[in-house]
């Protein structure tokens, strides 16, 4: 056999091999620079913000251990910030920080761009800008990649370059690498789990110690957990984005936010937290994408919902998050730790610069040929998102009604005809007259529930739409 | 720069680069042979049971999605058992099947040899064998690596092959990809958890059915939940091996079992957990790894004790395990999962066979120079195992004692005297006329507690040697 380097791109080998009658070509991804450099791996922030600076900070911390492991040296080479003049925490030399992006995008010494920056405008420009030409890409933006992932991994792919993006789904937990690395045995039933570290501190916090929604809020925007765009960690949206890129990752299907369930945590009431846990359960935020892999169907969906205490999710408190994967072949295995913050964000990035620093150093870039594309998409091929009204399993209600007689009878009676039948009903008088409902069903399905809540609200008796939330088991779903 | 091929060994090229005055030497892994054939990764197994079969069956259940992760086509080309005969679940072509461990090992066709027949005299010989020649092998032998770990790494790394050994820690949980790859810019102050299901299956169903040691264990032995060396589950030895793993892994330090506290739960009783419970701990038999970065001291250890419900490892039950890992970037992650199990084990040494692949295909060989190996090693540099005497914490004594007047009072004063002051007091009567004393302490040291222990069990109103076991709290270990 013979082997003959064609080409050397701006970060792979082209080469061929023949062998008896056969020819084929491979790349290597190889900064052919770096080999006689001692392989100083030349890296670019754009964006030096909390995780700019903790990436910087805790590569300085750990540098000699770091770099005996990736067998090469790391060198924060240029830094792009917007606003020059700002004072930062870390100090860096004056000849490595500018205002300008290209010095790191357009710079062909630099081997690794760490999108930092956040947002979706400049992000987007300057991350499609590096992949183009072929750089690898490190970034923590879920917001970027939910919406415009595909277009950003096809560039990768079609350029040779890579997209790395552990930091962007749960922070410093390993949730990428284990679905696609640890895990790569495995067809995946069930991931679900706790993706906003704000929220579940607002959560805890309410069932710890009884405070209202809006008391534990400000406590959160005190300290400031919460995001300056609040709807991010109130509504949902941002732990929305990483369902979506979990479930591209697990099941290779773009799904839009504005076709899925996402619902935030604005209505959860003490009342609801008590209730649920007087039941056996708490109210956690949590984001589900389960496959049927029968039908073909994917549900990704981001809503609050009771789950039993006994599930360990459950027991994921605080600003932590948690993610539980039930694979086909491992079974479930479940990955707890912090969610956010600089140092365990820039724990991930460090990763996915350390794997990108094995690929430059010569794994190989994955040539897929049409062929192979096309057999593994028969795989997804007619995976569709499952009908969100037909989402089945069993609901929680809280109706707010006038405390008149046969209000209760009456309420049975919209539900039986919906075809939802009761588990348990509380019943809480209010001092104003009035009384909350507090109803669990058995099971029945979204169509049902959004119909009925409809009656609800018309009956005179009941004081405006009441409120609902699922019941979440993970046993039952699909 | 200049770059010359000036090799091709058995799994890997040699080249040099030159570029200025300087010249390099380089590895990447390559089996040329693949680079013309479809990519196709040949595998051997040594050793066909429980989980030889669920790899072979789980590669076949999801091979589509598997090989277009991995780019290759995978084929188990050699299956190597011992009785020919015997009857399998796993079906596979005779041709494929031998007893000739050299059909595996001394065949170059062969890239990754799988070893999953076990125990420590043939497989420690045809690993060495594999790996003088290079090979990349896959194990999931604790005991083997435990005992000669330093030895097979060694030979890995210097004939350019590699042994992967996720399998043998936690089953399906990937703790050795998390601790080095995701975790990669860590130091670890501690890392503890759960490593043995059989022995958490018996603690499990003693606390919620409140059944005896000997009773559980039976019904753990019909199941078929005991390896055939009892000792191995109920002595502690199985997870202290994976201990020593861990160990090595996040350290870089290879420690003796006879070196280190081994303790199994025999001697655990109903109501040592009845106890424990009011307390608001579980019992639950620990592996702890904690270093000491300003003393340059490492704790390896593996004992049960009580741990507060409040920790997350505490709700791991049946056969579950679950890891805690404190880097001092990421803070503290948990993975929780199945530890054992043939579909659970076979997901992790498919994912190293991945990663084998992943190398096989041009990833480089880590060649790491003498000055690299010794700028690192002074991170480890006289890093010492922790005396176990100086071992400091709580404590939970069980005193079985004659119920005589004042014989607390003497048990108190014997403790007082080894400077160890109590936390909590029960005492329970029996019908035949002793009591069984139940103690917590203040933090002490075990010496203190050994030498208190003995002279307690010389008193005369005491009944054999009183039993102790220690309270974890992760919060203080170093």
């Amino acid at each position: 056999m013979a082997l003959s380097i064609i080409g050397a791109h701006i970060g792979y080998l082209r080469y061929v091999s023949t062998h008896g009658g056969g020819r084929r070509e491979h790349l290597i991804y190889k900064n052919l620079r770096n080999m006689s450099e001692k392989r100083t791996i030349r890296i670019g922030l754009l964006g030096f913000g909390v995780v700019g600076q903790g990436v910087w900070k805790n590569i300085e911390k750990n540098r000699i251990a770091l770099e005996y492991r990736l067998g090469a040296q790391l060198d924060i080479t240029e830094v792009v910030v917007k606003n020059l003049g700002r004072e930062r925490e870390v100090v860096i030399p004056p000849k490595s920080i500018s205002d300008d992006a290209r010095r790191v995008v357009d710079n062909p010494d630099i081997d690794i761009v760490c999108e930092l920056m956040g947002g979706k405008g400049e992000a987007l420009e300057l991350t499609r800008r590096a992949l183009e030409q072929g750089k690898i890409v490190v970034t923590a933006n879920k917001a970027l990649i939910c919406e415009h992932g595909e277009e950003l991994f096809e560039i990768a792919r079609q350029k040779g370059g890579h997209y790395f993006y552990e930091a962007s789904v749960a922070g410093g937990i390993p949730i990428i690498k284990t679905i696609r690395e640890a895990l790569v045995a495995n067809r995946f039933k069930l991931i679900f789990g706790i993706l906003n570290g704000t929220s579940n501190y607002i959560l805890t916090r309410m069932e710890r110690e009884g405070l209202s929604f809006e008391a534990t809020l400000g406590d959160a925007r005190k300290l400031g957990y919460v995001e300056a765009d609040e709807a991010l960690d109130l509504d949902g949206i941002d732990a929305a984005h990483k369902a979506v890129i979990l479930a591209y990752l697990a099941h290779g299907k773009w799904v839009r936010l504005d076709e899925i369930i996402c619902e935030g945590i604005r209505e959860i009431t003490g009342e609801d937290i008590e209730i649920a846990a007087q039941l056996g359960y708490k109210i956690k935020l949590l984001a589900v994408i389960a496959r049927d892999f029968e039908a073909n169907k994917l549900s990704v969906r981001l809503h609050p919902a009771l789950i039993s205490k006994k599930e360990v999710i459950a027991g994921v408190d605080e600003v932590y998050n948690g993610v539980s994967v039930t694979g086909d072949v491992v079974g479930t295995t479940v990955l707890i730790g912090r969610g956010a913050g600089q140092d365990a964000t820039s724990s991930s990035v460090i990763s996915d610069i350390a794997d990108a620093v094995f690929m430059l150093q010569g794994a190989p870039a994955p040539v897929i040929s049409e062929e192979d594309e096309a057999t593994y998409q028969k795989l997804a091929d007619g995976l569709e998102l499952a009908d969100k009204a037909s989402l089945k399993g069993r609901y929680y209600f809280r109706i707010h009604v006038r405390d008149e007689e046969g209000v209760l009878a009456k309420i049975s009676e919209i539900m039986a005809k919906g075809h939802i039948s009761f588990a348990t009903v509380n019943q809480k008088e209010l001092e104003d007259g009035t009384a909350k409902i507090m109803v669990t069903t058995h099971i029945t399905d979204e169509a049902s529930v959004m119909q009925v809540k409809t009656a609800l609200s018309e009956q005179s008796a009941v004081i405006g739409r009441p409120v609902s939330f699922r019941i979440f088991d993970p046993n039952t779903q699909a």
